[in-house]
């Protein structure tokens, strides 16, 4: 026993620094754009009537000017406001934490790092890009926002960045969360958001709905429906967007700029970038800006690029890249990506965050282009991974977060079989504070792993596309 | 509305550092014993049979050699082993945070920081103990630890230590937070402790009371005694204390030592500084070191020290300072503190943590002797403050550590109003992201003020006394 205690203690020894901090300084002026860096154009977003690209005019009722401008834009650097730097204080720079523990229990060669962003005030990566929305929506004269949210994770995030810039914020929340997942809810309210079970009788939809089932759970497509309606219905009212969108992305930026001068001061640099992938901004705000020194020459290292997502939803893996709808209810334009189909329900994983049918255009063209990889997992391994991040570095990880815990450890027993000293970047966005539910299912043995069957999924995208809603 | 903006936007001017960090050779090297230099000596433990003073050796069955030699010490500075601080590493130095925006919100020209124990894995200031029990434990060559557990702070720490040190790990917890507050009972179990509902049938006390009462919903006092029966009838297991013993604080002045260090980075030095008390090892933790420059003629500045307590549970500002039992069932030495007496039942508020009938006896002879004031809040308003932490300062504290959030809002008004720039220090100990059902019944008008009739108390104290079950 004694022998494992002196064990555990050697895993900490030979380390000064775990933690690679920034000064307030260090917060990025800029944001970075990947629009002008892709290999080649990204398929513009099409309106389903004509068949034509979706004019930026269209967009005005759902978004402010700025954020529009943003979407469509060419500039490789956009400057953060310095009002939004101001808030960004509140906990960015965020850490990038050297794992030491994990390596040293692992036995690998390689080093593993993290940036994480579980210390915001909302607990996840989200408020990044809440944070610039609101700001933007409150210096154009919108005076309330409206949004959709499953698990609450966005749906805090937008709540926290109304709060600051003093804007109403509507959240409507599928019911059963809304039910199951109180806390998250109380977080929202404690910010002064006004959160509404979906479906609800306060939009026609909803009430439609209600009324031909009373108990209907609700679902992200029906709360999207919700949301934009209001927003298109009312006053000095828009909507917002916590992922997918290449103005989300951008200002996820923040955390990339920030790890690229974490690693200076660490003089080291990643051969690797991992991260989950549900809509894919937390993962492309990690690693655009090292893809950036890689198309500008700028790179240390041959740096490479894994998206990792869920068996049970794995539209990188085993999707289709083709035009589809955004959402369930076909409201929006079409965008290319890879999809299940826009129809798909994917199983009830813990991961509330990656059980999207597509994925943010932009990632899905680096994927086809094989500039990023992409794997998949079942929740179970995926939970065990966390397991063992807790145990040896005392964070416990949110379970869409997880997902990059699992590949980077698989990545670093790779490391050790092949004897390779490499560095391993991974996201850690969120904490797992609000999802003791999951992990208590886990330890008490009622996961199931949830992998879709490949075989039904073909199936899907097959009647789609032959129904014509689903176009490559 | 952009007024409001604006005006929040000024709340971050002119402020470039918000969070002052140490690096990890900041953790210090040993840690402060305040018994050379309290006022008078503090009178010893006393043996209920004998009415002599409680002899070591009699300790020994429930504590490791050197915890108790740290109990009786009059060494000034004890050494904190190497293996202690590689493990503190995980999360310490802790931040230094100036709550700018809440100063803003507040208009005060007091400066208002705080020590965030929150950061640790557990999310308390507990771990800064159970890590050093745990290593004195694993080194002696016991290999089991047992204690108590209410909502599970303490319980989840331990677990967390023992883990580290390749320890088992029992932990009793009351059984109605055991089955209403699964979540630490979660986190418990994810670093492989034990966790029983007490009162259980693994020892005979607590089969003695489900055979009269099957539905007992349990007690600190019923697992306390649990605990102890474990630890001495089973061979290599001992018992461990998360609060109110000398070691215990000694081990959580790790928080006061930082600060110092840090306020001396800012160029800063606290006026007032103010923690909440349960059994009082967070404040003590916090202020002990400040103590030691004043006493010592090295303070910079003629610094203060208030306590801050519920009206639900209020030891030090309307106890009596006498002998009494440190559990209900009298199972263990008497100590000289201020007391409501051992059987008292506190009602049944939100900060657990803080409905101990006593207090540390350094902390209560400190208070009798003018050193250390006193005052309480109901738990009503200790929420208001805590919303309006987290508003400002992106922080949802546990609702213990918001008595010294109210606290330090009261005193930074109190500047505002004389014109005062005093420096405030308060010990935010731990988060309230598992406390999430106390802040729900808060935003949803569910709290009751609890404050406990005065007379009630004196009538509880004169029964005791007379009854010669407490002892001037």
């Amino acid at each position: 026993m004694f022998i494992y205690m002196l064990f555990c203690i050697f895993l900490f020894m030979a380390v000064q620094e775990r933690v690679v901090y920034l000064d307030g300084d260090g917060i990025p002026r800029y944001w970075y754009n990947i629009l002008p860096d892709l290999p080649e154009p990204l398929p513009p977003p099409l309106d389903p009537e004509t068949g034509e690209p979706v004019s930026p005019e269209k967009l005005a009722v759902l978004f402010p000017r700025e954020l529009i401008r943003q979407e469509v834009s060419e500039e490789r650097f956009i400057p953060i406001p310095e009002e939004v730097r101001e808030v960004y204080r509140l906990w960015r720079p965020t850490p990038l934490i050297r794992a030491v523990r994990l390596e040293k229990f692992l036995g690998t060669p390689a080093r593993i790092y993290f940036k994480y962003d579980g210390v915001s005030p909302p607990g996840s990566h989200k408020p990044n890009t809440a944070v610039a929305q609101a700001y933007y929506n409150a210096r154009e004269g919108v005076e309330r926002l409206t949004t959709e949210t499953g698990a609450g994770q966005w749906g805090s995030a937008l709540s926290f960045a109304c709060h600051l810039f003093g804007l109403n914020c509507r959240v409507f929340m599928v019911r059963v969360s809304y039910e199951q997942k109180p806390f998250r809810k109380v977080l929202m309210r404690l910010w002064g958001a006004d959160v509404i079970p979906s479906p609800s009788r306060v939009t026609p939809i909803g009430s439609r709905i209600l009324e031909e089932d009373p108990e209907n759970p609700g679902s992200l497509g029906i709360a999207i429906s919700e949301a934009i309606y209001e927003a298109v219905s009312n006053e000095n009212t828009k909507y917002s967007l916590g992922s997918v969108l290449n103005h989300v992305l951008i200002h996820q930026t923040v955390m990339g700029l920030e790890a690229k001068e974490q690693f200076k001061l660490v003089e080291d640099y990643p051969d690797i970038i991992i991260g989950a992938v549900g809509g894919g901004s937390s993962f492309s705000g990690l690693f655009w800006p090292f893809y950036y020194d890689k198309v500008s020459g700028r790179a240390e290292k041959d740096v490479s690029f894994l998206a990792v997502e869920p068996k049970a939803c794995p539209t990188l893996t085993k999707g289709i890249y083709a035009y589809d709808y955004g959402d369930t209810a076909r409201l929006t334009p079409l965008l290319k990506m890879y999809t299940l189909g826009h129809n798909f329900i994917p199983p009830p994983i813990h991961a509330g965050g990656l059980r999207y049918h597509g994925d943010a255009p932009t990632l899905c063209l680096l994927v086809r282009k094989g500039v990023v990889n992409a794997v998949a997992y079942d929740q179970i391994e995926v939970f065990e991974a966390a397991k063992l991040f807790f145990q040896t570095e005392g964070i416990l990880p949110a379970p869409e977060s997880a997902h990059a815990v699992k590949a980077a450890i698989d990545k670093a027993i790779e490391c050790k079989r092949r004897g390779e000293e490499k560095t391993i970047l991974f996201s850690l966005s969120g904490h797992g504070y609000f999802d003791m539910k999951a992990y208590q299912d886990f330890i008490e043995g009622r996961l199931e792993p949830f992998a879709y069957p490949e075989d039904k999924i073909r199936e899907n995208i097959e009647t789609l596309l032959s129904k014509k809603l689903l176009f490559r």
